[in-house]
């Protein structure tokens, strides 16, 4: 008998060269290598190829003129081959997340060396990251330290507004499970593209929260982070039912009522299964591109819900109702209820964007019109870079320790 | 004013031509297309490209021998090019959840025009799903249909066994934050290259289980899927850091305890976490693989803990602390906590494989052996096919049904 369990070991050591499935496949090759003096390293075997590029998130990037501006597109690098090893790498690089994939003679392809990978909306992208010695830099904040942890959960709602149940992430902080605390809430809004596990996935919300409140820079709090598509009640690698409108992954903004319309369910939903403090004092709501619009709209619909906005590389008006002119009365609409939520003195009106964005010129002249001519008091800050989840985490790590304060 | 909302349209509109970032990555190419009779079509722009493969889970096997026996092996269909478009159309096929990557010119490619992809391991793979009319399909219990949804947790626990903080899965069923009730629990294990995601994931367990207390067929239970690489406190694309043995989504069994010997920490914190019914007729236990063997272990290890076990697809003593023989004291031990285990008559003691599994000769031996010879009541089910997440989701409905009645 015993010869049959030896036998059975040297099946499970031979998977590695004949796998059955693929439950063991992986690669010889280790890539990315982050070196000593922070510059990466970036391999690829494929000695067929006649042409590797590597295109990231850091990598080089140039403008194009476009009728709104300029606008920023990331350049690939040629990698360099040898022995059908193809290589590249970086200059040193800031402690922090990146992403990036291979082109393999024309054809998208993510690296078979790198288990890590992101879904970008309906992209796949490879991660890594690069750490440095502080404690508060990006990739240490964004990476899984040795302090206590919350709970990222996966959780359908029911929303009467659009008809259907939906999914939506929650982050509960370290010890939700074995006290009775009540929490402030912070709402979290996806961009265009991306859906419920967006913050949890790229952004790193938990990873964030969890070590800013471990170093006392933020409040414990619950997150929850719903999905914007409308027409789509939850992310597509988990719904296999195409969605009412468009294709999984892409913009699905419009249904039987917009984000903002709807948004009082998720707050409903919220607040009657979770232990959180209900009151304007302790929510808040933050968004990315869509949904920093989304969030200027909420906020403005409903000014006695949030005592904390933050608004992070917004695309204005997106949510227009699929219209593509913003008319007369909409926009009287819009000061009107702006000057309702600021009478009401919300302790934090958050803006960042970075000055490559290409949505940089609009926000700015939108900012002067809507927001400084008539004096409202409005945080802004401003970044690097453009319309990047980098700029995101970022801003989100600026922002969170500034709420329920 | 106005004119700015009408750019910002226009950049938004634009995006999909010249995207800044990956937000809005896709293909105009819809693949796979599920055709009518259940043919499903494979479509893959490479005009580029030498050479296009396609290898699925459902594609034609052959067998290789090994000196264990026969071992499974699936063949690359090659597809069909037209002016840079490659095609590949299926024989209609029964409703399941299917995985399949392309080849293009030997790499290894996942379809660009399909968002919905699973981790298995270190290894990706795109999936589908084929319908069909039965609610009891396959399909159908792995789809997302309009019945409540129970929640799932990714959530850390303290282990003092292995001194670590550790992360696992865990699902609560619909009704659990509304309600008082105390619930069964199923601990559930992955195999060899697995994590703790990897049966809420591929495993389709939150899908299933919805599926089947909806029809009637399940009661309402919390399911524990936990991480049994004791190396790794969490899977590789959460954690940055490299695990202390191995490399990140490979096999890493051996730490300071073996998952058997360091499970009491799983149970006492699902215990002490959630409203569980505490005692062995509400708690179960079940593994594919290497968590086959790991069920077989813990199970016997601990006879008063479960009163149904489900062993799937088992690797037997692969969790013999890295060792390559089973000695006579390890085996007599195994028989005696049989004999113990049997004694106190656990409710299910459930085994099933593949007839075309690598393992199926060796655990074959082992079941005459161990189980058949003594005369222990076991419930066994052969299906055909081999080592496949197919066979394991099938085993999964098969099993579920009959526990905690």
């Amino acid at each position: 008998m015993r010869k049959f369990f030896l036998l059975v070991l040297g099946a499970m050591l031979a998977l590695n060269a004949v796998a059955q499935e693929n439950i063991l496949a992986g690669s010889a090759i280790k890539s990315p290598v982050v070196n000593a003096d922070k510059s990466v390293t970036f391999l690829l075997r494929a000695p067929k190829a006649r042409e590797v590029k590597m295109v990231g998130d850091f990598g080089p990037r140039h403008f194009i003129d476009a009728p709104f501006g300029h606008m920023e597109v990331v350049l690939p690098i040629e990698m360099k081959e040898e022995h059908g090893l193809w290589t590249f790498t970086t200059a040193p690089m800031p402690s922090d997340i990146y992403t990036y994939h291979f082109e393999v003679d024309g054809q998208k392809m993510l690296d078979p060396s790198n288990v890590r990978q992101m879904r970008d909306g309906a992209s796949y992208e490879n991660i890594f990251l690069v750490r440095d010695d502080n404690p508060e830099s990006m990739g240490n904040l964004c990476d899984v330290q040795d302090v206590p942890h919350g709970t990222i959960s996966k959780v359908w709602y029911d929303s009467p507004t659009l008809g259907m149940q939906r999914r939506l992430t929650v982050y509960t902080p370290a010890g939700y499970e074995t006290t009775k605390t009540k929490y402030p809430v912070l709402y979290l809004l996806h961009g265009g593209g991306g859906d419920e596990e967006a913050w949890s996935d790229l952004g790193r919300l938990s990873q964030i929260l969890d070590n800013l409140i471990a170093l006392g820079k933020a409040k414990p709090m619950i997150v929850v982070m719903p999905n914007n598509n409308m027409a789509e009640p939850a992310a597509p690698n988990v719904l296999f039912k195409e969605p009412a409108k468009g294709k999984p992954g892409e913009l699905i903004a419009s249904g039987r009522a917009t984000v903002d319309e709807a948004f009082p369910d998720v707050v409903n939903f919220t607040e009657s299964h979770y232990r959180v403090i209900k009151d304007k004092q302790h929510r808040a709501m933050a968004g990315l591109s869509m949904g920093g619009e989304y969030t200027f709209a909420t906020s403005r619909r409903f000014p006695d819900y949030f005592d904390y906005i933050g608004i992070f590389s917004p695309a204005l008006f997106w949510g227009n109702g699929g219209k593509t002119k913003v008319t007369d009365d909409q926009l009287d609409l819009c000061k009107k209820q702006l000057a309702t939520l600021f009478k009401k003195q919300p302790k934090l009106y958050f803006l960042a964007i970075g000055t490559t964005d290409f949505l940089y010129e609009a926000d700015m002249q939108w900012k002067a019109e809507l927001l400084d001519k008539p004096g409202y008091p409005v945080q802004y800050h401003e970044s690097e870079g453009g319309h990047t989840w980098r700029n995101w985490r970022n801003y989100l790590s600026i922002f969170l320790p500034q709420i329920f304060k």
